[in-house]
């Protein structure tokens, strides 16, 4: 029966089809999300200076929650070191942990650090992701154009260098390009159309050249853009590799079942659970 | 022949496809657009200076013209209440009313209160929304993305609350970063490629990090446009209005011959050019 | 003979198939740029300075052999009136006129007028597009989706009002949103991702509207970026309408002569030269 | 077996199939990068201050490694000829010639010069590309667009100047649009919405301009979007291989039975599943 209620709490914790286990997550994001809002606001001069105490108060509340909650899952769960050093248990960890670090290496002078070690603790935003599954799909897409995408990224980086160095050649010192890391820097911030403004050349050569790093950036943008909805539209078509056995036809949808060019049937593979 | 009147006006009011009503339609949106370049002239320093009172009598004609509108808007529709809290109903009111509340709450310290409360009237100009239908193509398109869009933003959102962190923590308050908030400001101007300039790294590592949130902005602005044109090249296949005979399946591919479901041979509507 | 002439300076002056008319083409291409960048030295302070009578002069030479080429193409087009009200007729005679223009307004004080006149000749420019027929397609593809692409414009004004006069509100005067107007301005700024960082809010509540803003902006631009992809995948599926008179295949390519699906004999449609 | 020897020694440095081959290109892409990280930390004031000797040191080891490296590939190659005209080639000599040549062109006051040619060597860096195959499908889809993406670029060149030169006359020279070139090059800055804020209109007719500009940018950045995006999606078409054995028509689509050109039966290819 102690079993039955470790299989009840799992299914609470752990999952989300049931009412109790519905309710303990969104209990949970609220606490997840206050706990989020908190760090924000404890980072605010006039907010740490006024209400500084009632921060900490809640902060501990909820570190109690959270180390709570922490030692439960490991409890309940049928393989503690699998969750221990999965990606939510490790944000877990990450998420209380800080707080006790702020408690031993406590001093005067370390004040600041433990507020450095407290913000440690936005990583609990990141259990936010556990309750999305519509993100998958993104996921996957954006997944299967890694590859393109980490061809295009390293091809930013040459032309980046590149530009960066021209215009370091070129502005000189006077505007900001005091050295080629900045002015990669600048490259960067213009290619990306980010375009602060820190830094912006002033010679009409450094002008002209960025103008073109510009135009350049606005047409290079489209390609991430061209990989990633070339995939998103691909997906449905590709992943299906069955081959009509009467008249060869082979693009057919995920869910039919006969062949849509002769009739014949279909003889649908068993898809393994990803 | 009361009622024939109200229908007649009713058609004039509601509906578009009629001379008359059609005439009434150009007049109101005239008029709607002068109420918001008036609201945006009187924002303006030196035209309330010098034609401020004139302003103020335009607005009140304008005003009465609404009201009437309004009124008449409510005698004439079938199920006024039903009007009255749909969303037009509502911006049809919130047009009219900060006039009439500036006019009771009124004191010589409250006049500023009366400009913001007249500022409001800017509402007027959503009416404008109700005479392109051109645009349900594009809003239905954005809502079948929905949720794809959100989990989007949602990512981002995380994305920038660790960015933020990040940078509050190496830049540190020299270069503007004061707090947390202040971090995750900057973090979406850069991330989103607006890059005001208002406040940006200035230590090397800052920089650096910068750099990285740039090129992931890059890449991920491909994103929101990948789910929105993949949705928008959808419509064409779902419009598909083929229906197998035998088991009632309506998701066929529009060269399909055959039910994908059973088989059974379907009849391909002959198109018409469109 | 006189007439056999003026055919063959029309075929060199308004064709580009023949030999002549390349070289026409050519040399009429080099003295436009030649005229722009002209147009662009005469307004730099330094240059003008330095080199003004050098530029005065060939801007007169260029004046006369534009003057000389307009004459030209009025006498040997066969329908005079169409060519001088057809577009490049009007952009050919824009671009001789404010050189006479400021010949005549001459006096000192109307000297600046002059100038201005005179970079109106930019328009010479235009004259360059003539040379490309490879704009078609693009043209072609944004032409269609216009429609889209004006309801998503005035979407995005109607968005830029209600952001502008809300952060008018919120922000005051105190950080530049002097006025609706400018708030507008900003709000265009900011919802297109440039960013000049001129009006940046400074209030929280000012900011984290801006962070809307950016986020929608940065959701939106997917809009017009879906609008013209789908639009250039379009056209070469659904010009066709071709329908396999044996097995009603109908999607066929261009140039398919055959059916694809059953190997029928297609009747390919004449298609009237557009 | 002198021959054999040279043989080997090519397949090691210029192909990447064998173990040996991919440990010298491995060992080469590490150095590559320390030679440009070495020029960028070269350019910082402060590091080449305190580390200048030692940065010399490793850049002249770097350079002799280069050099050898160079030699061997000519000596190893076939048509030493081709190697050295070739795109790697040329970039391989450029990598080593800067430090040879400031060697000799070295003064007091040259000391500069030597600098601007050492900084060439970030050349060295597009050796990576070397290494990179999976770029070829992103290269071909924009060298296949590369004619449209002209068109637009060109289309954005005389809008620029347009533009610009209104500017110009509009804003004047108060608010830093000193010359048509500066405002062109302000142009550039809106249009691609980099928007740095070194030059921003002030007048309310600028500021009206520069929003219809930055709108402007907004759908137009949807072009080179939807030229690259339907290009990348056209590849899978393109790849089909079969060819007709009658006409030899060889542009079938995936799913085509019969020639289009002329009706003879296809012979599909076993897809191999990648």
């Amino acid at each position: 029966m102690v079993k039955n209620f470790k299989d009840k709490l799992y299914e609470i914790i752990f999952e989300a089809d049931t009412r109790a286990g519905k309710a303990f997550d969104v209990v949970l994001l609220v606490v997840i999300l206050m706990s989020v809002v908190l760090v924000l606001l404890e980072s605010v001069p006039a907010i740490r200076k006024n209400h500084g105490d009632t921060l900490i108060l809640l902060e501990w509340i909820i570190t109690v929650i959270f180390t709570f909650e922490y030692i439960v899952r490991i409890l309940v769960v049928k393989k503690p070191w699998k969750y221990i050093f999965s990606f939510y248990g490790i944000i877990d960890f990450l998420a209380v942990i800080p707080s006790y670090l702020g408690l031993i290496i406590i001093s005067y002078q370390s004040l600041m650090v433990i507020r450095v070690l407290r913000l440690l603790r936005v990583f609990r935003i990141l259990k936010l992701t556990r309750y999305t599954a519509a993100g998958r799909t993104l996921a996957k897409a954006i997944w299967n154009s890694r590859e393109k995408i980490n061809v295009f990224i390293f091809f930013v980086i040459i032309l980046v260098i590149i530009v960066g160095t021209l215009m370091y050649l070129v502005e000189g010192e006077a505007s900001g390009f005091n050295s080629i890391p900045v002015s990669i820097y600048w490259a960067i911030v213009t290619l990306t159309t980010v375009g602060y403004g820190d830094i912006s050349p002033i010679t009409p050569l450094g002008q002209f050249l960025a103008s073109l790093v510009m135009i350049m950036g606005y047409a290079i943008i489209a390609v991430p853009t061209g990989i990633v909805t070339a995939e998103m539209m691909r997906p449905s078509t590709q992943s299906n590799t069955q081959v009509c056995s009467i008249c060869l036809h082979d693009k057919h949808d995920d869910d039919a079942l006969y062949c849509k060019k002769c009739g014949e049937k279909l003889h649908p593979e068993k898809k393994s659970t990803e």
